[in-house]
Parts: structure tokens; C-alpha cells; sequence
């Protein structure tokens, strides 16, 4: 099921807020939670190579993809068929929209910074709260990555990886292959 | 149901590592999403005021508790019968624990930070995992607290408050009371 679906995060511009922090945890969350890609729009130096040893080590191919205008990439979105889904606590209730997500085969998630420009709120095909209080778009992309994804995501394989955890219910158990 | 349910959260010390954002973004969610309090190992001065400013405007009494030592923490947690539940990502899936969560009235929630003491992973009821990937601590808080509350926190009222927002399909809509 979850091989069917594609998402992608599209990160709007962090021009005027340095924060390098937040925008870790949303690539990594992105990746941890059955994203494909995530476009950013300003080019943070150490971003990508921090993404990427994550990749090495712990397996997969989630993709950082910087510096194309926020504008372009939903634009693209929308001429590959891809429903565009902005995160914005002015948005619908999460729980009345997810059963029609749930049914898109390709999904952009628009994760919104201080400032969204109007035009997202307009080019979106739904624009999606997850709670209509001040929180954190990182919990916000998470809660909305989990609900599209029926919690499958959870149990994603992320194959071939120079490290891996045994769960455990006391501890730490991590083998390297 | 919600009210039949009392949920702390515990957010582990932070002294060597400055990351102001991410505490406040742990303090935003756990009010957001349900819980009724959160423990901060380290005052952090700032975040604090800020709480109180969002309960302001947006209502709710979430509890921002500085300065008191972890241990303690955890120990009047058991006494008071909350399950501890430890978030890590070298625990148990969340997806195999999360039935016998629901089932706990009273939860104290311990979000661990860069190195967590050994005597965590064994005074925990429960060390559970959201995902053996590493991402974000605010993403897994925020998927644990809404699988525990099986998404009814979504629909949380905040009851009295200054500001409300109208959902909307399109644009921002808030209205002052």
C-alpha cells in the first residue's frame, strides 16, 4: 500500500528566520515518515549533507532538493496530478479532510513558515489544520504524514543500512551490517 | 473520554545544548494535543511567558513546571500511579503498545533529549518508539499523543479565549472575543 503512494514536502522560505533546527527536524521527519523528497526553498549549507548521512547510515533515498522557487514546485505538482495539501492552523479540520486525502495516489505537502504569500492559500487543493491552535509545523507535517498514511508508515522498511535498531523494551540495541 | 484522561509530559535536561525552539515547540504541542503539563529539567526563562501568552489568547491552563530534578519527576509520577512512557527511538513500536496505552488514565510522557540517563530506560513502564529512524522528538511526542487519545484531541475545546479561529477552505479567518 504505502509503494502506491508518493509524497512530497515543499518547505516555504525561511529568508528571514535562521533556523536551521527546525528545518532538520522537518527533513528528517519527512523521511522517518514515508516521504520521498523534500524541496526547501533557500539553500541551507549543511542541510543536505546532515540528510544524507542520515541515508547512508540508516537506508534509503529520501531526496533534499534545493533552491527551486516555492512557486515552481507547486506549480509542477499540479501538472504531475499531485494534490497539494497546505498545512496552515487557519485550515479545515484534519479530521473531516483525511478520508479524501487518504484516496490521493500523489500527494505535495506545503508546510508554511512566519510568512505564507497568499497565493499558496489559493493554489492549494486543500488547505489543512491539525488543530486550530499555535503549535509546531513539525507536529503538524508529522500528525498529517501519520493520518494520510493510516499509521503504515510506522512499519516502513527502509532496506539496506550500515545501522539498525533491535526494539527493545529496556535499552539500546543497535547492530551495524 | 478526554477529561476522563490526564496526561504530563516530561522533557529531560537541556544544559548543553542551547535549543530554546525546540522546547517551546515540545511546550506548544503538549498543550495543543491534550496534555495538561509539561516538566522542564532547565528553567528556560523565556519559554515560560510565552506559554502563558498563547494560554491568553487561545485559553486552556496548560502548566509550564520549571527547576524540579527529573528523578523526582518520574518518582512522584509512579506514586501518583501514571504509567511512564518514554519516548525512544531504541524502544518498543509504538504501534505494538499503543492498545495498552489507551487503556492508562493517568500517563506521564518522558521526552528524552542528547544523552538520557540509564535510570530512565528502567524506571519507564513503557520505552516505545515511534519508528526506529531517527527524526524529532516533537514528531514522535505529537504521534504518541495522538495515538493515546486515538485523535480525539483534535476536536479539544480550549473553552474561554481571546482569539478563535473560524476553519476555512481558503484564507485566515480569526475572530476576537
Amino acid at each position: 500500500m504505502l509503494d502506491e503512494r508518493s509524497i512530497t514536502v515543499l518547505r516555504l522560505g525561511q529568508r528571514y528566520v535562521r533556523d536551521d533546527r527546525t528545518l532538520t527536524h522537518l527533513c528528517l521527519v519527512s523521511r522517518a515518515l514515508g516521504a520521498e523528497a523534500i524541496y526547501l526553498e533557500d539553500v541551507e549549507k549543511d542541510i543536505p549533507a546532515t540528510v544524507k548521512e542520515v541515508n547512508d547510515a540508516w537506508g534509503g533515498k529520501f531526496e533534499v532538493v534545493t533552491g527551486k522557487p516555492a512557486r515552481k514546485v507547486i506549480a509542477e505538482a499540479k501538472t504531475d496530478g499531485r494534490k497539494v495539501v497546505h498545512l496552515t492552523m487557519y485550515g479545515l479540520p484534519l479530521q473531516d479532510e483525511v478520508r479524501e486525502l487518504r484516496e490521493a495516489k500523489k500527494i505535495l505537502v506545503v508546510v508554511g513558515g512566519p510568512k505564507v504569500p497568499g497565493y499558496v492559500y489559493h493554489s492549494a487543493d486543500y488547505n489543512v489544520a491539525v488543530t486550530s491552535q499555535p503549535h509546531s509545523e513539525i507536529a503538524a507535517l508529522a500528525i498529517l504524514l501519520h493520518e494520510v498514511q493510516s499509521g503504515e508508515e510506522l512499519k516502513r522498511n527502509f532496506g539496506k543500512s550500515k545501522l539498525r535498531i533491535i526494539p527493545s523494551a529496556r535499552g539500546k540495541r543497535v547492530v551495524e551490517s
